[in-house]
């Protein structure tokens, strides 16, 4: 049986990778009393007279909803919200697992902005924060920015900010191993989405001066015409040197490529076309925009994937449920831009200058270091930016 | 510490009443490319194919969605969404404890009966089923028949349905040991909003054939002027003698009272104008219309009531969750009459005969047998009224 087919198999047997338990007794008349009528009343009185209770007296402070329409599930595109569930209950395991959250995957039967973002915020009350996943772009942009002014309780959108935080700290380790000065480096970012915009926006935060976004239009330039929103505000603080061209021009000379657009768009010339001992980051998937060994053979010093069965895995696990054990922790209202630079710091440090190397720029994804690690500083950075409750 | 207290208390420790496991393992790499990328792309593929699949791939086929807008609840009132959920933790924790069941409490912080009907819609997808909860009368209607319309999973009320299926249950025992038949009783009916209308319209399935429905405006008849269109339905198909007056005026010669209105609102002295060996179940909560040992003393041979604290207790505990269990195990696409009835009279056989008696008319809330009996019966009327998919 192949991987795939595995994979199908196991599914069928796990029927479902979440499941709910119930925390509390319930075998006898006097545990019933308590739990349930007529014991339940008190607590619902006290929240009814102090809402913030709802954070002690229910699961809500240990809660996050997994929330997505389906529109753009892996590299499937839009599947619709039935077909995306597999994705969000991976999910749900995976903060389970790594964060100790408790997450609820939820798919979500429209593809209207404000239809979407009503319903997140109408259940709302329920949780502690809300995970926005798979939502194609620009509209996830819309999204998360409506739910965060609407919402007291922290939205994330796992494909823009999780990504971007280990980008971040895959970008931080392969600098230490190069030797190269962040500010001082070229980095090209191939792919205008949802990914690509939050990985610049979160390097040019980490102190990358010479950014330039990538997508079929080429690079973006600050005189493009008929720009969206997104990619009008990105040109007017990246591609510093007014760069003109293809994918292709803007990889001459660039010390880092970071992908997240389309397989095989990159060529081992292209790569050898770079600075020397080159970083590159190929992370489309399933398949990459360069076959590992062949930006190698490029002349690519440290090469990172999104896949496991290369070295350097850039995967999101190592940052949401760290993220969201953090935010929850101090009952934070805001998952901030200090939160997410403290997640990709926190990230790094796990690799220790002795076990730092080419082929070990990230802790494995499996790393049960990391979720704590990353909670901590990120609690840390929600308390000293001021969005901290507790 | 007195009971109320104790249960404040306990709510403080438990911190939640429900939370969220993991069913797949994900402790090296190889698993995490099962369960989430990129095997997990192959169950998203299956179920894009064929929506079905969505009940064997993921956890919908056992997740039931338990869900309220906090405007009726216990007999706080209008408390709101967020004070709900501890009846909607605990709901959940029995709906795990008596029928295996995975459920979610979500809470909806809107009262336009049209807004939540679409927020429950677009989150249908990710559920087997729709438990309503602590809505008020007469919202509640017009929210379940639309939901009903629109999911093809079971949606139930269980303010409505699981209190009529129970209160059925014991009135048949309570029959039996009265040596009555339900054609033949005058049964009255005090409070006519959600569980009054529902117990009422149950009732008159289960063959009872002169029913009295009484409220504030006392006994509902068909002359009455202004009444909402779920009162008009009643008044058509109640009280065939057409009386009119107070509920003291009904329950003269009367051989059964059921009580889902206020406290206190029934004297010994009215009980006593009652057919001999009379069956009382005063259920208002936690004060029930008139104290079991008054309505003794005022001639009553059965007393059932919503406490645990007295015996008989009516608790909808011993429906709701073999009502998901068998509907869901059959994948029924409704919960309908059929299925009730069947409810009723499983819950019913569970008393034996020998073990019948005045004080013991239904098995106790946390029996363990009672869940598996309903969603057997459950389960077999499915099929035979032809909603089970499976």
């Amino acid at each position: 049986m192949d991987k795939k087919e595995q994979a199908l198999q196991k599914h069928f047997e796990w029927k479902g990778k979440i499941q709910i338990q119930s925390r509390v007794p319930v075998s006898n008349s006097e545990e019933l009393s308590l739990a349930y009528t007529p014991g339940v009343a008190q607590p619902c009185i006290a929240i009814s007279k102090d809402k913030s209770l709802s954070f002690e007296l229910t699961r809500r402070h240990n809660l996050v909803a997994v929330v997505t329409d389906g529109t753009a599930v892996l590299g499937l595109g839009d599947i619709g919200p039935e077909a995306s569930m597999p994705v969000m209950e991976g999910k749900c395991a995976l903060l389970r697992e790594f964060g100790q959250v408790d997450a609820f995957p939820l798919c979500i039967r429209s593809k209207d902005v404000d239809e979407i973002v009503r319903t997140v915020y109408l259940i709302s009350s329920s949780f502690g924060g809300i995970n926005l996943e798979d939502i194609s772009a620009p509209r996830c942009f819309e999204i998360e920015k409506k739910l965060k002014e609407l919402c007291d309780i922290p939205v994330f959108h796992d494909d823009q900010h999780g990504t971007a935080i280990v980008v971040g700290a895959a970008l931080l380790n392969a600098l230490k191993v190069t030797n190269k000065h962040i500010s001082q480096i070229r980095c090209v970012i191939s792919g205008a989405g949802a990914a690509g915009i939050a990985i610049g926006k979160h390097l040019l935060r980490m102190g990358v001066k010479n950014l330039i976004l990538c997508d079929r239009f080429g690079i973006l330039t600050k005189d493009m015409k008929n720009l969206n929103p997104a990619h009008k505000e990105m040109s007017l603080c990246t591609n510093p040197e007014n760069l003109q061209g293809t994918l292709e021009d803007a990889l001459v000379g660039s010390h880092v490529f970071i992908g997240v657009s389309a397989p095989h768009i990159v060529s081992k010339e292209m790569i050898s076309t770079m600075a020397k001992e080159s970083i590159v980051f190929p992370m489309a998937n399933p398949v990459p925009e360069i076959d590992p060994a062949l930006a190698k053979e490029g002349g690519a010093l440290i090469v990172g994937t999104g896949r496991s069965d290369y070295p350097n895995q850039i995967n999101n696990v190592l940052a949401f449920p760290g993220i969201f054990r953090g935010a929850l922790d101090v009952r934070a209202r805001d998952i901030n831009d200090q939160m997410k630079l403290a997640a990709s710091h926190a990230i790094a440090s796990l690799v220790s200058h002795k076990e730092l190397s080419k082929d070990y720029i990230l802790p494995k994804a499996f790393d049960k270091r990391v979720g704590p690690a990353v909670a901590k500083a990120v609690a840390k950075a929600a308390r000293e930016s001021h969005v901290a409750k507790l």
